[in-house]
């Protein structure tokens, strides 16, 4: 497949930054399943999910979370793989799980193309955030009680001096919260959240492998998440939703089609 | 086409509650197209735009948001017409721009076709929210600067009595702040927000249109925002992206390809 022309007239690749959703193919877009069907390479690593990764034949793939080699971090090798294909004259995607930037580094990716002159498109793609709670019948606003929702990290970089999370003021927003990468500094959390002034009883669910076909969803409170979370056995990658609105799925879920597992 | 077997034998429809995205077709999933193409009834408003309604052959669609003659509000209409489609064992798709749970009342919708028996599923889309602030070069999380995303509605119910939006506190969590159908009330937000602390130098970006043929996108400060959105004379729909990340767009926009116009 042909790269773009720059403006020397040499011939340049282009590389789409694509979210490929959740983890079910279904839930990719219209165009992230085109430009993975027409890429001459797709840079991927684990995150977006073995059935979609299988829709691509290996000759066109590179799992860059793998190739690193102890000579670069993964993330200096894909900066520098994307930067070498892009200079080949080669379309390249570089597919991510769920969204390209929400927790997904692909801001620091495209600030390396862009101080590499490289030409780049940014194709958004369903962050489980989203699309978690969504399958699992979890509105993430709510006229009557939630006018915001805030998407955390609970999982934090941890070199960083001071924890770069507001627990408290995300507490005080009143709006929904929803944690990605949260299974294993749950007690942390929900601590802080407790201590910003969130009451004991506030619903919460955690949603494991949202929308694969082995998906599990669990609802308790800010009170009994914790021991939930270890008596079923929830694992990452898993999602935990924070708020009234966590308590629509067992209003619903008589009448709700899912494809995974009913809770456990 | 067939409806689902209630377990009492008697045939019973099903409602697919599902996210059109932010308006290009090709930023839908390929479950959302399916289901359209697939759907007895597809129940619509304006929200999901004309490109994605054009593909639906009008004998098959109805427009809720026209619909409700006086008698009715659109979404009482709305809510009723669903239920006796699905009675009539029907296979209806109700299609809401962007994603049906982040400002869509979708949640609503799904407790009253809980309340009346009726089996649905999610299907979850785009939001502009997320997809606007992608393709204009705008990452909503970043690892050095921006922990959090929180999306918020500028539009609040007016029938409340105290604000249900808390600006202080959404300014209080440090992270990035993206603010759907706020372009008309946009200076009492940023006024809002300078008083909870915010720094007039907070790059913000507005995004109009995000992801349709005359995308446009301003970029500013929380200073200048007012001003800029007058002169270039933005208006809705539009999101309005704040916080350091909104600065990302002008370091890369050089080599950014995007569907709509450049910068006003």
């Amino acid at each position: 497949m042909s790269g773009v022309d720059t403006a020397d007239g040499e011939p340049g690749g282009v590389v789409y930054l694509v979210g490929s959703g959740p983890g079910d193919p279904d839930l990719m877009t219209v165009k992230a399943r085109r430009l993975v069907d027409e890429a001459d390479v797709v840079l991927h690593d684990k995150l977006p999910g073995p059935e979609i990764l299988d829709l691509i034949p290996e000759e066109r793939r590179e799992d860059v979370g793998k190739r690193a080699g102890g000579e670069w971090t993964p993330q200096e090798y894909t900066n520098r793989r994307m930067v070498e294909l892009a200079r080949e004259g080669k379309r390249i995607v570089r597919l991510k799980g769920g969204d390209p930037f929400v927790f997904g580094r692909g801001g620091e990716e495209m600030e390396h193309l862009a101080e590499h002159e490289v030409a780049f498109e940014v194709v958004p793609g369903l962050s489980s955030a989203v699309a978690g709670p969504g399958v699992a019948g979890i509105p993430l606003t709510h006229r009557d009680f939630a006018s915001s929702v805030s998407f955390v990290t609970g999982h934090e970089d941890p070199t960083k001096e001071e924890s770069a999370v507001d627990w408290e003021a995300l507490a005080a927003t009143g709006g929904t919260l929803v944690v990605l990468m949260g299974v294993g500094k749950l007690p942390e959390y929900v601590a802080a959240l407790r201590g910003g002034g969130m009451a004991p009883e506030t619903p919460v669910a955690m949603v494991e492998r949202a929308t694969w076909p082995d998906q599990r969803v669990v609802t308790g409170t800010l009170d009994t998440i914790v021991d939930l979370r270890d008596r079923e056995g929830i694992e990452p990658p898993a999602i935990t939703v924070i708020g009234e609105v966590a308590a629509t799925r067992e209003r619903v879920k008589a009448f709700l089609r899912e494809g995974g597992d009913e809770d456990g």
